[in-house]
């Protein structure tokens, strides 16, 4: 049995306390927050949670885990103190505000023995899942590019840009089903409406495997997209997470290029078959993530979305940041 | 009255010589193509053209002007000759197959005083033009960002990428609506299917205003989409070409972002009005572009898309492959 | 101030019991249900409710009011005893299971002068709202037709067919938006998962201005849809409740009858102009409704959703079921 | 070999003339029509063929077969012309104006051992076929119901109402799939732009398994929907035809209600699978329905959509047009 303490009770935070009150394997629960009138409403549905004000308290706790829910520019200083009070530590995403920051606590906790995980909440999420399945079995063949849209009207952030708010969901789940190495990233980006915090950014990347992916990030936009298409040398699909029920949609559709036997034959054929919806399973990504922690933690095992997974989306956000600031000059990784 | 001569029967062809022959102005036809089955059919539907396997005649027949439906990498000569026979010239776009060549045409029909014009249909459709109207009247405030998607499956071309087939309909539309100058492209692409070919690829241009636009174009898609977003200061418009009749879509939308007036006071207003879908005029593109070339001619006037405009174009066409072999690397334009 | 107490606390009372919790007009509240269970988890989110497991301690409490939220069988009975306890009473939709059930409460009520509300919460909502302004305005001309669908899979129930289950919804909008007398019903229906219990029906009425609505309703539907389209001399327009944002679309459409000068001649002309989807209020219904039941109180004025248009909703379901008894004879109303 | 004549060159007619015209199992062809225009226009495009302004002149003809493509009034006189003189009849649906009219050809070429078939064109269209061998298959299960919607703004007829212009589509794809005695027909219906004639109309249809089939038919709506909903027992589907791509939808949903064991138990399951979308054939249905009727005059064999289907359809359009005449009330059929 793990006790969890949980810092930050903003917006997401109640979601983090939620799913770890209602998971058995969690057994005690404390919840810190600076703001007394949270904490207070906290107290009131979770009436068995130890409620701080002080994070000093919760590192001087029983709590064998720390949830950090606060805004980036605070994740490496708590996490830090976390690993070094000998407690695990799940951070939200993305894992810290630099690659720097990022390596280190990788290292720390790789040190200490103890767990480092982020909060990639999409890699739980059964579209993204079913997603994962199917480019592993092989089904889709060898991935060529995918192509993502994560834009809507607002919420527009004023301590970071579009990139590092949204873009760590379309990198995370990127990095999940492309098993390869990227190799570089360029970014073009502009902040619109907060000069100089783009508000909206297209970002290359690049694999080592030569496939290709490409992230539209925007808090500027008329309707809330998110689409990602991932086309396959034998299958192609969709995966738009606006859609209520047809999230994922599996095209058997493909392009087969003969060799020319004689000089001066070119001719492609085009397979067009069926298209499937596959049925997905119900539950709330939240319910697995919280569940995949508690157990890596019993277990001694690395969690699924772990310190390096973090790292590797931080490194990606950073060289975007960097090419956007080179004006979409590549940016090696 | 003006005697036209089309060169090139093949895929579009026959949509040039049915506007040329149903429009009044017109009053002679010559059609040329080496392929005599396609000329013999051309004769069937359109009795009263001239009929040639052979562009010297065309050169030294009575045509005012030559229009040319040919391969990219023929453009050039084609028109070339035809300049410097005295006639007026028509190129499907894109106007040629480097800049080197584009400028060279301008300037010959500048001296000789002839007509250039470029085919970019796309310019004469009534929802593009419905966008431009509405960009030039101020109601979409200035223009911060205009993303393009240009994707299907096929059709695959073996003389050129998928940016010289695809991305010279983006590039029109776009030089279209930003009357500012473009200052750099940068585009990330591959050929997945025929090696060094690319069928699929991701292009940003900045404008010297500050705005950004953003081309994805691809033969390897899922399902086609033809989706194009414009967002300014006081609205949003979404245009889907594949849409029937909601092909415009305008979003009284956007985000206000008042001085503050203390410091620590941080806040955004967010507008949400009503969407209107307005009706658009309902004619054949290719029958508007047509008359503009004769009336160009008969004018004596610069066509709407004259060369200086396929100029353009074939610039960024060039820097998006240039930026593409480089890696991602920035084109200045 | 008003006391309310909310009897039945299964699927829908909990909304209920939330809102006039939240109600500042509501001063003390009181909960009635068999379930100690459900009971217990209200006094946990409602610490300030009055809980109790017996009917006969609401009739003789202090509060003002009764909410009925319990199966249709029992509407009646309840209504009636509280109204003659000289309490008012909100009953949820229908208001009662028969003609003459409804008819002997409204009677009943107006005698007392107590206020009798029924819960067609959709007049409440904002698309239906808009909808009703845009014909009292009068900008739709005159209505033609109405035709609604309710379909999807489930939840069936086993007491009421789906005609008493979904299309009171239905009426209650209809009889809003067209003030006039409805004339017949005429319903096919059946039941084929539970022999007897229709769960599908296409139910037509017809008014004494002409106009003509058609309501289909079903359990058993492969998606959800909820969709109605209203035609008028003027205008046309979609109410689609699934949409996110664009619930309600307006269309300039229409069709033109000049009266023929000459015999033979015939000609009608087609409208065709902008479509617009207007911005909607953002409002919980419930919240809307709910105040409307206190202020109705409070002023001793009959409520918008009085018993009167529960009871034609009732009427209108009555003759439905017995049109589809009698094999989809049109039965008066 | 076989030579056709058809008559009738007006909307539909030339359709019929290209794909006859095309097809090498029809050696020669005759066109006739009143309108000099037309007949003029059709030799153009079709110098083979014999024309003539003169039914008579087609009696005497040595045509084998004629199709009759004119206005519904007057298919009767010219199939029975065209039987008695000895010639095979394909007639445009609906086959004739009444009930007796049908029954009458029906008799006639069963004496006469000639083929009479009908323009039925959607029961040789790939997503009809489609529907069919699914159902046929017993995928499906049993039918419970068919909901069937057919509107958008006009075209109005002056000489028919839109159940005899539209529903006749819905009424043969129906029998096509339900294999079952229709036993009764009620509608509601009204003409608002003209008087007398129906613009929109709303049918419902029993059969003697217990399956339901409602179409709605409609001159005057927003939008133009094409959308019938199959209900069976194991699957259910979409087919609408306004889809590009997604023509078919077969969702792996129902609902089970297995036999309480105790008194009091009642449970529903619901089942939700995988959406699957089928390729579909690719080729234009006309094409195949004037194979068909080659092909059945070869073979002397009855042609698929016979006549007996076209008299089933026009009892059905007769039932439903004497329903809305008296007010809704059930027609047996």
């Amino acid at each position: 049995m793990t006790g969890i303490a949980v810092v930050g009770a903003g917006y997401w935070g109640p979601n983090l306390i939620r799913n770890f009150a209602n998971n058995p394997k969690c057994d005690a629960l404390w919840v810190c927050d600076r703001d007394p009138a949270r904490l207070e409403n906290i107290g009131r549905r979770f009436p068995a949670a130890t409620l701080s004000e002080n994070f000093g308290s919760i590192i001087e706790s029983d709590a064998d885990a720390v949830v950090i829910a606060t805004p980036v520019g605070t994740h490496y200083a708590l996490a830090k103190s976390t690993l070094e009070a000998g407690k695990h530590v799940f951070v939200e995403k993305p894992l810290a505000a630099s690659t720097k920051e990022a390596e280190e606590l990788v290292e720390l906790a790789d040190k200490k023995d103890l767990r480092l995980m982020v909060g990639h909440t999409f890699e739980y999420s059964p579209p993204v899942r079913k997603v994962s399945s199917l480019i592993d079995s092989g089904e889709m063949g060898d991935i060529f590019f995918v192509s993502s849209m994560r834009v809507n009207l607002g919420l527009f952030q004023n301590d970071i840009s579009v990139i590092w708010d949204l873009a760590p969901h379309d990198f995370s789940i990127l990095f999940s089903w492309i098993k390869d190495k990227p190799v570089s990233v360029s970014a073009t980006g502009k902040g619109f409406v907060q000069a100089g915090i783009p508000d909206v950014a297209f970002i290359s990347t690049t694999f080592e495997s030569g496939a290709v992916a490409h992230i539209e990030v925007s808090w500027l936009a008329p309707s809330k997209l998110r689409r990602t298409t991932v086309v396959g040398s034998k299958k192609m699909l969709v995966y738009d997470d606006t859609e209520v029920v047809e999230k994922v949609k599996i095209y058997d559709r493909g392009v087969d290029f003969p060799d020319p036997k004689t000089f001066g034959e070119w001719q492609l054929s085009y397979r067009t078959g069926d298209i499937l919806v596959p049925r997905l399973d119900q539950f709330e990504p939240l319910a697995l993530e919280t569940s995949e922690f508690l157990d890596s933690i019993e277990e001694g095992r690395a969690p699924l979305t772990d310190g390096r997974s973090g790292l590797q989306v931080v490194r990606a956000l950073e060289a975007a940041q960097k090419s956007v600031e080179a004006g979409g000059a590549p940016v090696a990784l």
